[in-house]
């Protein structure tokens, strides 16, 4: 590979993200397995090498193909240990015939040689053609391995998931293959002995021989006390929530995570709207004289927001900024709208998407560099009416966790340093990850107060000023504003609550799906009239369920078995799964199996509409209880600083009775911070990260009477219980 | 002003697409009108000065304040013919004692001297605490004014709404005052005389007193028939629909607009989804090699792509594109997706916005750089499924029109040299603007066929392929795929057809508003508890209607007019007023007023609902045939070439049996333009545009037997009927 190519391979994993360790390592040629350690380990005192690393392999083969058809090379990765049955794996991606590919091939395709061909030989500009089947025991580790870089003399050492993603990031269609399963999967019948009009026999007969081999591959492959971050992008991928995508820090939200934003929307909005709130649409560019003329508050985004400084080949003459949120594009608007305090008060929201190119870790869903939401943005003639709203809407925030994910969340208020930039006061719902003990900012309700309304010039006429003031600027007044939002980090922290070792579990009220029914005891000596009625049913079933408004699907899929099924439902975690089976049909009743308890139980067929209702809703708020109940015996009053960081490195959340002094704060998190080093092992993302105030709840009493308490960093009188802790 | 500085509001006006005529002329310096005039005409015949231009004047006041307060100037920009009375407008704008401001404010707030400020030296740096008082006479005319450039002795000359354009997107709180009616308008009771808790009857005295005196103003001040781009401009600002926004192409919709567009989401969606489509979220980033994989379709948008290159202050290692459709977006992850034909179909939508940075001239709704939309995506097995699901999705689009805004389309497909760039086929619903005489793409519906699924190798094992393909290449098969999409210009369109000289004329399906209720009859002499019960049976008549299911409101604010009411609610378009005043009480009728036709009729108040709800069935019934009967009235089927450009320019299209060839459509092109110049005024945005194919309609008999017809012109063979046109 040109050395200039590979720089782009470089820009395009650090573009994802992808640590490199910063290093290329430099050795001697090499021309086989064996003579690639040496080097390695010939230079290893030089340079900084990984523990552990494992070895890749990276095989080019030429399947048969006509003459006139393009050739489709399948380039096979897998670990330098990992044994490759070349034709169980052309059966599998249904080839045939596959030849290592000749040198010529090698570099037309992948501009490389044998040596020195390695997954970073695969890029967007190559990967069109490329069937690359990848060692799913390199895909799912985060151990590292050595690839060669551009050339055989150089090795990069990448994680195995880091491998995968860089794939997946060109484009290149990448298959995610067990190789161990794979050479002792049963050989499929061969194609030319399924007749198209098989009977149903033979065609169950069909459908057993040809059960995706991969079927256990797709599953979860770590605990989610295990590996906490890799669980949860497992669960999302394989849960079809969302895809990585080739833009870092932005994904791809499929159907089944959409939908829960769509179940948001519905209900957020036709609230607001009984509140009186309309929506509207602002322009995703901002002006740059616009953009910067509240100076707190864009201090605050500047370093995150994208410019547009090209249309076309032609420079725009002014670069324009893509919103990081609208104060400043909507409020110029305001100030002209807003003439007379009879057009108060007015009260807008937007449902848009809005970027912030933030350069840390990016987390699906939890931080992401384009991001879905609502802003509403609402202008009032007093802080007594703007204080009534603020609240009406956090309200509405904790009543999308609780009574649609069944998630427990904490409102409260915001300490002085955790405020919204540039705003008076803002208010909060806090979630939290039992996981990894950290808590979540759920999503803000503030009062701007009259700062931005100062900047703007958005004033009119005191309606209740002293009359010898009317018609003079101390009979103006500036109105008081709020802004609010909610976004898609909703549906993150709903995973990660949820969701178990056997991946999503959807709440009822939210889920595409709600109940799945799956046919079941079919087998090949099922006769063909038993078969359909057993599948009649399911179908009767699922058409009953959605007349009486229950989201149902019948999964009559023919080729996969089951257990294949239940795996697939599990894993994108449909509350409910009914299984109908001829014993079933027999005694009219259906197998409920409840994902989130895994309790199973027989129904009635009769009246299962009314069942299935309740079931759904004692779902609900079972999952809601569980969910609770962790949230609080994980929200630890302390009184005394020495027992501050050891119940915070519990995993907990610490109530303090706080002074609330900026100052303190500060010390808080220093102190925490430093001992939390000398503690024991934690989330590896904040290993050492200390505890901010995370807010100040609102429902005071349930922590007992503050009178006479001191804070106990600071030994200052306690004004309110506040909860602190680690956070995303 | 600095000549630097004068640089950056060029440039602004440049991005505002203000032109300026390219000119700036160069005098001898001017410190009275008299000299100004002098000096311009001294010049006159070195410059190409515009016909019939007017001078303008700037005066700067500071009006009294108190000392702690930061002192509001007030700009008055006038044509300088206009009297300008100073108290008049101290009074009108809530102000004290204006006085002409010192030489150091002017300085200060404006960077100008008495003789050079101008328009041009408010700019968006310093327009925050500025009062602008722009007369209206200006602010409504498209004759040019002279306005001073950065100094004395430079003129620039701008029409009227041009002024008044550049003004707004500095952000200045701008004024629209009628100097004429401001003088003459009786003077407003002193806010000393106004005790705050005035019983009723003083109350009606006050509200009297202090009626709006621009109310005569707010109309609007063209017609439609007049001044269609100056008429559609001022529907939509002054219907609530839309506001400029200062960057150039982008507008913001008001709700008023927005609820059009979620009615028109809420019917489409839910339709679509009874499809089996899904909703999901793509990101609106792509990197430049995906973005430019495909050909021939990015050859249709490159120079159309804004780019992102900058995040805060670094620049990007590869920037990336926003996106203009997500063909290449979503596709590679089509091509994953897609591993079986199991996994067919695969039916996705998206509701985004897109961004197209055209440099034509910005049309609110019609032509903008940011705009909303849907656009659905799907593969299928075989091509007959994706022409079923084509046509089902086009016959949305028309439902969307006819059903929803009573707009009447005529759906076909398009030619060749027409259809989307890189598809297969595309289909359309093509609408009329008929004040114009010209044809508007309503919505697409494309067919793309194997062409993105062959460049992005999306591609499935074809289970109907004999046996012994199976697993050789000819046994693959690249899947056949659509993608439709229906934006915003629905609304540009909607208020084009249907809008009247008063404003809008909202279609009652999507009116945010479908009945206002006036309380009428109300005078000084009305007794309290009479006006009370008014009031209530307004009240009482919305909430009864809301409980139907009508958007009702009734307009009870206390300081405006029946009057003014009737001119606001006009202008806004809503379906039907009712009036109710103390003699309709008496007779339990209200009188109901029908804004498409202007009819009105008495309503007895028992079961109003379901009067109601009758009659909006029937304005929207009749909007709809008047609309139609129009657009059939100007669908001219022509079969000799003499006929064609008359019809044309008689602003109707021009149906053909038309030969189908591609050479035959350019030359139709060439040859309608051409004599368009020749032949009589056109709509002034093209007036000399040829006629493109803008469909051939679906349905052909109604033009009767084709056969054995000659294209009239080029004397081939015709093959259908087509619908020839000038075109958005």
């Amino acid at each position: 590979m040109a050395s200039n190519a590979f720089d782009s391979v470089l820009a395009s994993l650090q573009s994802l993200s992808i640590s490199t360790k910063d290093l290329v390592v430099k050795h001697a040629p090499t021309t086989s397995p064996d003579s690639w350690k040496q080097a390695i380990s010939d230079v290893a005192s030089s340079f900084s090498i990984p523990q552990g690393y494992m070895f890749t392999k990276t095989l080019v083969f030429k399947p048969k193909a006509a003459k006139s058809a393009p050739p489709t090379p399948v380039v096979l990765i897998a670990s330098n240990d990992t044994e490759t049955n070349t034709a169980a794996l052309a059966k599998h991606l249904g080839q045939k015939e596959m030849r290592l590919a000749a040198p010529d091939l090698l570099q037309e395709f992948l501009g490389a040689t044998k040596d020195d061909v390695s997954p970073l030989s695969i890029n967007s500009a190559n990967a069109a053609p490329l069937i690359v089947a990848l060692d799913s025991a390199i895909a799912s580790s985060s151990e590292s391995f050595a690839v060669h870089a551009s050339s055989a003399d150089q090795t990069l050492f990448m994680t195995g998931t880091d491998i995968a993603k860089y794939l997946e990031s060109t484009g290149a269609k990448v298959n995610f293959l067990n190789f161990e399963e794979l050479k002792n999967a049963a050989p499929a019948a061969p194609a030319a002995a399924k007749p198209a009009s098989a009977p149903p026999a033979s065609k169950a007969k069909a459908a057993e021989a040809s059960k995706i081999p991969e079927a256990e591959l797709i599953g979860i492959t770590v605990r989610k006390e295990g590996d906490f971050p890799e669980w949860y992008s497992q669960v999302l991928r394989k849960g079809d929530m969302l895809d990585y995508y080739d833009v870092s820090g932005c994904y791809i939200l499929k159907p089944w995570s959409y939908t829960v934003w769509q179940s948001i929307q519905n209900f957020f909005d036709a609230e607001i709207k009984k509140m009186g709130v309309e929506n509207c649409y602002f322009p995703m560019f901002v002006s740059s004289d616009v953009l910067e003329r509240e100076k707190d508050h864009i201090e605050g985004f500047a370093p995150e927001v994208a410019w547009v400084t090209k249309a076309g080949k032609s420079d725009l003459e002014r670069p324009v900024a893509i919103r990081p949120t609208s104060e400043t594009v909507m409020y110029p608007y305001y100030a002209k709208w807003i003439q007379s305090h009879r057009d108060l008060p007015l009260k807008l929201n937007q449902w848009n998407s809005v970027v912030r190119w933030e350069f840390k870790h990016p987390q699906p869903f939890l931080r992401t560099r384009e991001f879905l939401w609502q802003e509403g943005h609402t202008a009032h003639l007093t802080l007594e009416e703007a204080d009534i709203e603020v609240k009406q809407i956090l309200d509405l925030y904790r009543r999308v966790y609780t009574d649609l994910l069944a998630v427990p969340v904490v409102p409260g208020v915001k300490s002085e340093k955790e405020k919204f930039a540039g705003g008076f006061y803002t208010t909060t719902v806090e979630g939290f990850v039992p996981t990894t003990g950290r808590g979540i900012q759920g999503g803000t309700s503030h009062c701007l107060g009259q700062n931005f309304s100062k900047m703007f010039n958005i004033v009119v006429e005191d309606p209740n000023a002293p009359p010898e003031k009317r018609g003079t600027p101390e009979g103006k007044l500036h109105v008081w504003q709020n802004s609010w939002g909610l976004s898609t980090r909703t549906i993150g922290v709903m995973v990660m609550v949820h969701g178990d070792d056997k991946g999503l579990v959807m709440p009822p009220r939210v889920s595409q799906v709600q109940v799945v029914i799956v046919p079941c005891g079919l087998s090949v000596k099922t006769k063909a009239e038993e078969r359909e009625k057993i599948l009649d049913a399911c179908a009767d079933t699922a058409k009953q369920l959605q007349k009486a408004g229950i989201r149902s699907k019948a999964d009559l899929r023919e080729n996969y078995s089951p257990g294949f099924k239940f795996n697939d439902w599990e894993l994108r975690g449909v509350p409910i799964r009914l299984e109908i089976g001829p014993k079933d049909l027999e005694k009219q009743s259906v197998l409920a199996v409840r994902r989130d308890t895994g309790a199973k139980s027989a129904l009635p067929m009769e009246d299962l509409s009314a069942t299935i209702s309740k079931l759904l809703d004692t779902i609900h708020d079972e999952m809601f209880k569980k969910a609770d109940d962790e949230y609080r015996s994980r929200r630890k009053v302390c009184t005394k600083w020495e027992d501050f960081t050891r119940i915070l490195n519990d995993k907990c959340h610490v109530v303090i009775p706080w002074c609330e002094v900026e100052a303190c704060e500060d010390a808080v998190k220093e102190r925490s911070a430093r001992t939390g080093n000398e503690g024991e092992a934690e989330d590896e993302r904040a290993p050492s990260m200390g505890a901010k105030s995370l807010c100040i709840p609102f429902d005071q009493e349930q922590f007992g009477d503050i009178t006479g308490l001191k804070c106990p960093q600071c030994g200052k009188d306690a004004k309110r219980w506040t909860m602190f802790g680690r956070s995303y």
